[in-house]
């Protein structure tokens, strides 16, 4: 297989798909719109998980489990929930395969069951059927759950992390007591969202609510983190829902208060998936690849000597032992590449291709010379440090890719974020790419016929909004500063 | 709620689901055979994944995940895998929702799938169609993957762990250029599904090879790990499988070997589940609840502390203090129950249920006399031991507990293991429960007959085997000695 991928400006949408297929992160499976996590790929996700899984459980948030099967009937509970997810399920009917009478493997009919089951495309409304039997009292609150879980929502037009018909993610599912409390773990867990996504994986971020018609199927207020991808499309990376009492009056989860009185359970939820990867791929990746930021990095270092006998091979391990035992103890992952009978540029492409932020390049005169030759994956640059130095060079350099990433996709994002003085100019700039921030109306029509227009969606109401704006469609006083951008 | 339990002596199919609701380690879900894994059953799932992970990973076995959608014709690919698994499948048949004539929500007949899709009941099937696509050359093996992921078989006679639709597992697929290496990681996988359930869940095995008619679907080989379980009955903990060429052959997956003549891949599946959840409470459990091994405890050690005052309570703090830091240190999970308005003996009660290794109980006397007093979860005891010499003493303490747990199920085991002289006596052992270590001339005659009789099967043929024994059926020369009894 060539291991070159099809340059980003020529076609950004192959590029994509060859990183993927390259890195060997993913593959589409037998059944349409279904897709393998390959190894490498699977890496990455467990760093994510571990980190996002790690601030869950310091918040007082715990993990369980909940079943994949959802009865027909609990869909129906909560009406908009309903509308939101009919349109695109797993619908089981049968319990048995059978020989039929033309000789082939077919559902028994026999085996029909009297209620179909839904496979879940989220977790509300099984959640909230057994929280009606969890919860009494004042005490019995809050509860924190989440879980790590594969969901299901049958795509037409799918693509690989991005719009799968299954993907994995977490979702969390959280009853309290009183809104006020509801409402600030809802800010809680999108500022956990924000600081994983930016600081771990250096995408920089716009944060806020969305509009009510962008609003989760079943919340009072969504609100979300948004990214900007290398094509300067928008690609919400996490939601996170107050739900207020909408599931707890659906499925009846009353509790009796302090005072005495019965009243209904505030909800939240929240979820990042596998779709992070995506997001990964396209702000960090270029035409060699893959560009990961070390802190999420399954290898971070990697050391391919340059050899020609097994004895020079034998020197250069000792030679750089006292690398791979400083990383070990510093919970540095550092590969020693000897695979044998692949030649340095072959493993040099390669781990370019699967993003491994530092490459250190050992021969025999570097031995001799007692240097190391060091490649930044960030910015290919080369360069030779002196091996007794090595050591805090390298993790001195982590550091340094790990900001230079994000620094580098925060300006790229501002280049492309754009504010609009009429309305033409903003359909310019939206065909062209990029965000802009500007007024809104706040009206479903306003927000529909500009989506009509140009293909663009509200991607957020930020948190910190600009004052004494227009409506950019309308041009009346605007009810809040907006970012508008087409999205994945 | 009440915090008793059913005796085991009474009723021990009651006392298990008892023991499962009350320690709030799981719950039925609302479709019939489908488990909610409560978080404490759950935090227990965790440590017994991690510790299994932890060793995959060491033996550079790599985590990966495939699609829960199966194409129907796939499971038709290998024939005893079709005849294995076809007879209890979530079967999917449409991918949308939508008001009907009559006016309430059903698939819609316009979204009937072209093939209908199976829910995963294991994924041999989907992994093989992959390694067709990703093997080409010697230089691609072996392929060491493991999964961590939900399954679906549609069982009729559920019960909580043991046996539900949908069970949590993990699934080991390797492929390899030889049958000698697949062979030995038949066996190294084994090897560790031993070590893990003896040395960390405390739970004593049998170890040994499947009788043909036993034997995993589509296997050349199964191996297994057996326990017993408080009721004498055997309960299967995990199999490891050898697969030969089976599925390499249905799904025509071929390799350049090193002589650059093309053959078949060697295959080897594994797997052990949330099963071995039931397998911990009905090994160590008793009347007062569950008894959890301190290596995979959520929580090893509670300190209850016993007070009037809040100025009580702030001084039991700092007199605990030092233990909290030092077991924080020390990786012991130590909590310091100090929710209020519950009494201690509710608290003692319910950690008795959640089976937490330790309890340590402070008042103010303790304090004044600069003593502690531990209770032991294993056998009920109680000491009093100078809070200088605490830490060391509990460290101690539940290293005997761990060991403790084992010795007394190895006893039980071994007490409940029996050798029959004639096929009478062998009858009225397995009625009365336990083991039997006999003598089998090795058909599947005499296998059924037995199985007919007295619904004992064989559980494994033992690596070490007995000689110069005649069959317990037919009295004739054995060919192996095996394990009867009745299983889960």
């Amino acid at each position: 297989m060539s291991k070159s991928v099809t340059p980003k400006s020529q076609d950004y949408s192959k590029w994509y798909t060859d990183v993927i297929t390259k890195a060997e992160l993913a593959d589409y499976g037998p059944v349409k719109g279904t897709m393998i996590i390959r190894p490498y790929g699977f890496q990455i996700w467990e760093n994510i998980k571990n980190i996002f899984d790690n601030e869950f459980k310091k918040t007082n948030h715990t993990n369980a489990y909940f079943p994949l099967f959802i009865p027909k009937s609990f869909l129906n509970k909560e009406a908009e929930h309903v509308e939101g997810f009919a349109k695109e399920c797993a619908i089981v009917t049968h319990s048995r395969l059978a020989v039929n009478e033309e000789g082939s493997l077919a559902p028994d009919p026999k085996s029909k069951l009297d209620e179909e089951v839904i496979v879940r495309p989220t977790s509300e409304t099984i959640i909230w059927s057994m929280y009606q039997k969890w919860i009494k009292s004042h005490r019995d609150l809050p509860i924190l759950i989440n879980q790590w879980a594969n969901v299901v929502r049958w795509e037409m037009r799918t693509r690989l992390f991005l719009r799968t018909s299954e993907f994995l993610w977490q979702e969390g599912h959280t009853a309290h007591a009183t809104e006020k409390e509801a409402i600030e773990e809802t800010h809680k867990i999108l500022n956990i969202y924000q600081d994983v996504v930016e600081n771990y994986m250096g995408i920089p971020l716009s944060v806020g609510r969305k509009s009510d018609s962008e609003k989760f199927a079943g919340a009072v207020e969504t609100f979300s983190i948004e990214a900007m991808m290398g094509d300067k499309k928008a690609l919400q990376a996490g939601t996170s829902h107050y739900l207020g009492q909408n599931f707890s009056k659906a499925f009846n989860v009353k509790f009796q208060d302090i005072d005495n009185k019965e009243k209904y359970v505030y909800a939240t939820s929240w979820g990042v998936s596998t779709r992070l990867i995506g997001a990964l791929i396209m702000v960090h990746g270029d035409d060699k690849g893959l560009r990961l930021p070390p802190k999420i990095a399954p290898i971070q270092i990697v050391i391919v000597p340059i050899y020609k006998s097994q004895d020079d091979l034998n020197k250069i391990n000792i030679y750089i032992q006292s690398i791979l035992d400083y990383m070990k103890e510093n919970n540095i992952t550092c590969y020693f590449d000897t695979r044998d009978k692949l030649s340095p540029g072959f493993k040099f492409n390669e781990w370019e291709m699967k993003g491994v932020p530092l490459r250190i390049e050992v021969g025999m005169r570097d031995v001799n010379s007692e240097i190391l030759t060091v490649a930044r994956r960030d910015n290919n640059t080369k360069e030779t440090v002196d091996v007794k130095d090595a050591n805090p060079f390298l993790v001195k350099t982590l550091d340094t890719i790990q900001s230079s990433l994000y620094n580098e996709a925060l300006a790229f994002k501002k280049q492309n974020t754009f504010q609009a003085n009429d309305y033409e100019e903003f359909k310019k700039i939206i065909e062209k790419g990029g965000f802009v921030e500007c007024g809104w109306d706040g009206t479903e029509d306003t927000e529909s016929k500009i989506k009509k227009d140009t293909n663009a969606t509200i991607r957020c109401i930020p948190f910190e909004q600009k004052n004494n704006l227009n409506c950019i469609y309308t041009q009346k006083p605007a009810k809040y500063s907006v970012i508008f951008a087409k999205a994945y």
